[in-house]
């Protein structure tokens, strides 16, 4: 009899608590040595065809009779107080229906901000919305609105917003120490007196906009007190709860579609405030209302990665072993948001008994902040991995042999073994492929370095007067000497290795129902509540059941994206997707499977346990003669559809389920120019079993490019002088381009987690953006000789730090020439 | 665990074997002594309100963006072949994109005939189809098709039709015996032999014509390889079987959408060859394609009830004890078409040992027939009461009382007692509602009658020399001399008294899947694949899922009427809904509570067994305090979302479900003009429990009304010189209006038939058009004396009846005249 159980999920490096049903005894994941012939083939998306014939249609594509569309006038301001607001130039606009505003927005239940405030905390904020019979009517009535604002002091420089005197967001102040996150485990303090050698270091990481290629949109539609939404969601439930919410509807009555997606990076995880918006128009106007934001709005206000100043310090003994990890983190939330888990790596991803990690909110004048593809862990990563490469030199150890050396095979923060952990293995694969050991024996750099220098890095804030602030000076770049320059490279580029890894979740575990209908012709529906936003969901699911019910996969649709196509599924996010909706698919196709075997034994006159459904057939094992072909078993059947339930079981109780990964990375530096390229990325990850490996390169693929964004061009400029965002579009915001991209080899590590869940698989939409950036950075450490601490690593960037190479190695020089006698060669052992 | 079992399952009077899927023990139907708050209760329609406000979009609702207008082009002549056909003229009309005729139409696995022939067999006939940019440019484009016809002889008069020398639809004839039903139960031969009294009688009965409120149509669109249909049927998971057959798609990659529904009344249960037509068009221009057909093609080409030629012979003991029925049918079924089965009262509604019917079709040069509302059983009922009201003139017994005399309590084809049956109730009933009793003791007609004379009747017809066809005047008619004229009518008045029995299906059994889907705010979806054609469905299943979870039926939405919706629904039709569909969402409405209250168990850290779910509230019996409100529990679970299946059980082996009823009607009749005035009718029937008055009411009434229309007006006229259809529009075919509805008095025997389903219910769709048009005959014999037997009874009809009985008593006055000392005063006892 199923029953119900709490189980415990981290979606997003965060523990939740959540129900699932436990139906009977869960299925066991398919053995190892099982040869699966649906799941594990390169299959190309189901989907493929209506996406490149353009038959495939997004929110963008929605036409509806009468619709109408809707424009949003946003604050220029990053902060300005709303004095007077006068519509009726625009409600004269012809084909303008309606203007709303902060005097006339009806009441409602929508738990987020009011939707037009009075106080304007970003550029981007919402002013009025105007909807008209088309977009031209409703854009140009935008300039018609007049609008006299009050600017206000602002801040939108994250160390300045720190400071006591700074302009305030709010005005109980920008930082919250009460509000701070904070984790503890042993006592750091003791492990850092322990410690045989102590590295610290700053880093500065960039705000990081998403700009997925569908930019954030809704089409509303009423039907009587009924609300209709396409949106471009990542959780088709998430937004009917909102909106049910906020227009005091039964959920019932709430539909939300989202069939294809260009794209979600997790600021697509909520319910917009265009969403909400729209919806009011179309119930205002009785008529449907379309409103598309475009890229600009889109980079102002839907959310973007904070950025971050964090501060971490290392301490071990001088044989590596870890003694200590203190990691604090403020993170530039915006006029509103969320501190993502950036203390995440430094809490699990080394073996360590003393951890402390404080993770801090710091308002800013710009748009909120929102997830963002393994929020907090790419961030976390490149301060902790750097780290550890800077206690790899102080130690004159191998980036890889420190790592081994703190290896971790319990999730320390849950006190649980992992239930598989291929990290080992990564890092094997990846430096063989990458010919690690090359490094050594090349022009690459030398391990055991001269330190020549140290510089002064940036401050470090702590609110409150908490622990280790340092102030200028306090914290010091570690400088060498470059090693002997590789004889293919011209005199003015560097090239380097560097190396990180990864850790995150995709685990799955949040509750997911699936039905699977056997159709007459042995083709089959599954049901699901789940969407697919981009990823290849539809596939992967339909190789799932494929393969349980041993059928062609075309012979498999996938329902999704739509509250109403199935049960109950997830958000699409934390990597939990295949983790979670795939068990569950795979348990309603085995129910399926074994209604169609009982029928096909009462047929065949032989008993449950002596047959086997194999390739399209139900037969007596060892004598085929005495079989049915599942098509002619279902269309015996008549009407009655065979119809499988499953639903995914709970999270195992004594392990922790994680990914886990380990990326190389081979740049090359102009020490002329500061361009830093990236010549190849190996990137090896453990996700257990993989459903489909070319769905999966493309997860590979893009998490690297995107983590290559991060690393090297990718950041949102604010003009410190008007605190206007100048990096709003797709001129100005440098997203790779495919000339960007280099080698990307990439491995998954063999086999599967096979206590992870029902498919032994895992996900694989986040981890492989995590290691990206950190590992460029240590490679471009490896090439230079000083540590890249200042996310993107953009010319300038470089060129100032190529800059205190050369001012430092001329003082060494200098300092040489005086006392010859005390150094060899300048700069070589 | 789940397990299929096949079950026997009766469909519009055939019997089925159908699988289902029995998951455990059935639930038992809820008790008659138990309190039901949501069931019962005579609650408006859940979507009345989009119904009147004009936010139900129908299919003629539907627009999509790029939408193209189909026209078909359709034969004028009843039989022709077609010599030549040039569409050039169609395809120079601006706006017009393709034309399809029988030269160019794909090769399809459609199973149907020719989408377009070269022979046309009936007026309206497919010859072409043109699509173009909007209806005007199509419609115009029929006129500019040049069509060279070569017409052949026809034949659209069904006693002609049946003649060896008539000409012929097919080579092989109009009639084939090979191809008859013919049920034989005993000896006949015998039965006569043994009988005291026998009666006999032919009856006619017209075509009628569906005309729904909403004409047949489709709007088809492809998306790539998938095809999306909305359809306007009676069964959407049927369509989307047809579809995939006919364009070799794997049937998911079909969808067909009915939201709501204009009614259908049997001719919207298969799939139309206008559909394929649009899905066609829609694939050549890759466009979607709406296709709509006007009321005249609809009434020529996509159904009607056939019309009848049936000859009737009942045998029985002078104590109405029948000892045999013979009943033999000729049924016009169009170019092609079924034979319902009019014989299935006179096979299951009295006890009688022995008994043979034959049903033969009969194909003639006018549209292919359909079945519609209680097909068969409407034209039988009518031959059959009929001939049982003949026999209790005969006797010289009560109508009732002879029926009571030959009541049945098993079902004798299946040989099985009936699962519950309220006849004798409803006799009672609707007696003492229509004043029965007063019909012996006023003015109505003499209960014993002098047989003044016989009148020859119409011919019977028999193929290949089969028994008893008498021929002219070998069947005659009973002719009374009316009783004594009631005060209150003026001298060319008559008012008669009529009654007639029902039986019919309605007892479900065919598969059906549901889900229950809770919502975090404690609403409910139900899921399902059925459809509601008008008659409620929508509002039942909310009812019977708000019952089982206790929760107020506006807390749950219904999913119907899409492929994509829920899980396997069948056909609505049979009057098998509510009693197939329903069952299914109880089920799964109880397997949600059930979880609800495990879950509340150990919130509650009680036991399960001593929890109560009860108006939104889980609750410790006898321990109010310790409960937890419904909608906090599905708060609590976060994200998880309870969700139940259900499936229908199969029908009970040891019964049969049947539904039952009796018809009273009160006419007057007017001498002079022919007219006959139903006054009122009593309807009483058995369907178990009532899930909702209000929309049963809606059935009776709708059933009464369509059956007064067969009885007395509706009659699809054919020209016998050009075979033209002369009555396809509603302005020469007359359906009652309002002005034509009597005082309908209706009641349903109290009482759920437990050992039903799960519910205790059975349909009520169809049962109350069976009896209303024999009522009305017995009525209209009651008040003149002269047995109709050719429906509908029209003045003409009428006027000649009475015509006839005229000349009838003149010869026996005459008679009297010259022989008065054998008689006391004429026309009384």
């Amino acid at each position: 009899m199923p029953e119900l159980r709490k189980t415990v999920v981290e979606i997003e490096g965060r523990l939740h608590e959540e129900y699932v049903v436990v139906d009977g005894e869960d299925l066991p994941a398919w053995p190892e040595d099982r040869v699966l012939s649906r799941v594990g083939q390169p299959l190309p998306r189901v989907d493929a065809r209506a996406k490149v014939t353009g038959t495939a249609r997004f929110t963008h594509d929605i036409q509806l009779p009468g619709m109408l569309h809707a424009r949003i006038l946003r604050s220029p301001h990053p902060h300005a107080r709303l004095r007077r607001i006068d519509v009726s130039g625009a409600l004269a606009v012809p084909g303008v229906l309606a203007v709303l505003t902060h005097e006339n927005v009806p009441e409602l239940g929508w738990p987020g901000r009011p939707l037009f405030d009075t106080v304007l905390r970003y550029q981007g904020a919402e002013v009025a919305a105007v909807v008209a019979v088309d977009e031209a009517a409703a854009t140009d009535a935008l300039d018609k609105i007049s609008v006299e604002y009050e600017p206000l002091p602002f801040v939108v420089d994250l160390e300045a917003a720190v400071e006591p005197d700074a302009p305030r967001v709010y005005p109980e102040g920008n930082v919250s120490a009460d509000e701070a996150s904070v984790y503890v485990r042993g006592d750091t303090d003791q492990g850092f007196a322990e410690a045989d050698v102590v590295v610290e270091a700053n880093f500065r990481t960039a705000a990081q906009l998403h700009n997925c290629f569908e930019t954030h949109g809704s089409v509303c539609s009423w039907d009587g007190g009924r609300l209709t939404v396409w949106d471009s969601t990542q959780h088709v439930f998430g937004v009917r709860k909102t909106l049910a919410q906020a227009f005091g509807l039964p959920m019932h009555d709430v539909r939300v579609i989202k069939q294809f997606m260009g794209g979600g990076f997790g600021s697509k995880g909520g319910t917009g405030r265009y969403t909400v918006i729209a919806a009011l128009l179309a119930r205002q106007t009785g008529r449907p209302v379309k409103l598309l934001l475009d890229r600009r709005e889109e980079n102002l206000a839907t959310g973007h990665r904070h950025n971050t100043l964090q501060y971490i310090k290392l301490g071990a003994r001088s044989d590596g072993t870890l003694t200590a990890i203190y990691h604090q983190v403020f993170a530039g939330v915006g006029a509103w948001g969320w501190v993502a888990p950036v203390g995440g790596p430094a809490r699990e991803l080394y073996r360590c008994p003393n951890v402390k990690t404080e993770e801090y909110a710091v308002c800013l004048n710009l748009g909120p902040d929102s997830a963002f593809r393994a929020p907090g862990y790419v961030e976390g990563t490149v301060a902790l991995e750097g780290a550890m490469d800077d206690l790899a030199v102080a130690l004159g150890m191998d980036p890889i042999e420190l790592r081994l050396r703190n290896y971790a095979d319990t999730n320390q923060p849950r006190n649980l073994p992992y239930s598989g952990k291929g990290l080992r293995e990564a890092y094997r694969i990846g430096a063989e492929l990458m010919g690690w050991h090359l490094r050594e024996t090349t022009g690459y750099l030398p391990r055991k370095r001269t330190i020549l220098a140290t510089l002064g890095g940036g401050g470090n804030h702590s609110p409150e007067g908490e622990q280790p602030p340092a102030g200028p000076g306090g914290v010091e770049d570690l400088v060498c000497w470059p090693g002997t320059q590789p004889e293919d490279l011209p005199p003015h580029r560097r090239r380097g290795l560097g190396m990180a890894s990864q850790i995150w979740g995709g685990g799955g575990g949040p509750p997911a129902h699936a039905e699977v209908r056997v159709n007459p012709d042995a083709t089959v529906t599954v049901a699901t509540g789940t969407q697919d936003i981009g990823t290849g969901t539809r596939t992967v699911l339909a190789q799932v059941a494929a393969e349980e019910l041993s059928i062609p996969v075309e012979h498999v649709r996938v329902l999704l994206g739509d509250t109403e196509a199935g049960p109950y599924g997830p958000i699409s996010a934390g990597s939990l997707t295949v983790a979670s909706v795939g068990p569950a698919v795979r348990a309603a196709a085995a129910d399926a499977r074994r209604q169609l075997v009982e029928l096909a034994a009462s047929l065949l006159d032989a008993k449950v346990e002596e047959l086997i459904l194999k390739d399209g057939r139900v037969e007596v094992a060892g004598s085929p003669e005495r079989g049915i072909a599942l098509r002619e078993l279902t269309a015996r059947l008549g009407n009655f559809m065979v119809t499988g339930h499953g639903s995914r079981g709970p999270n195992p109780e004594d392990v922790a389920v994680h990914t886990f990964g380990a990326q190389f990375a081979e740049v090359e530096v102009d020490l002329e120019t500061g361009a830093v390229e990236v010549t190849r990325i190996v990137a090896v990850h453990d996700s257990g079993r993989i459903i489909n490996p070319l769905t999966t390169s493309s997860q590979v693929e893009g998490g690297v490019i995107q983590g290559l964004g991060f690393a090297l061009s990718e950041e949102r400029a604010v003009d410190p002088q008007t605190g206007r965002v100048l990096s709003a579009d797709l001129e100005n915001y440098r997203i790779p381009t495919a000339l960007d991209v280099p080698i990307i080899d990439h491995v998954m590590v063999p086999g599967a987690d096979l206590a992870a869940n029902n498919l032994g698989a895992k996900g694989v939409g986040e981890p492989p953006i995590i290691p990206t950036a950190a590992a460029v950075a240590n490679a471009v450490y490896d090439a230079l000789g000083i540590r890249p601490t200042d996310l993107p690593l953009t010319r300038p960037r470089v060129l100032a730090a190529i800059k205190r190479l050369e001012e430092a190695a001329q003082a060494v020089e200098a300092g040489a020439e005086s006392g010859k006698e005390q150094a060899g060669e300048g700069g070589t052992r």
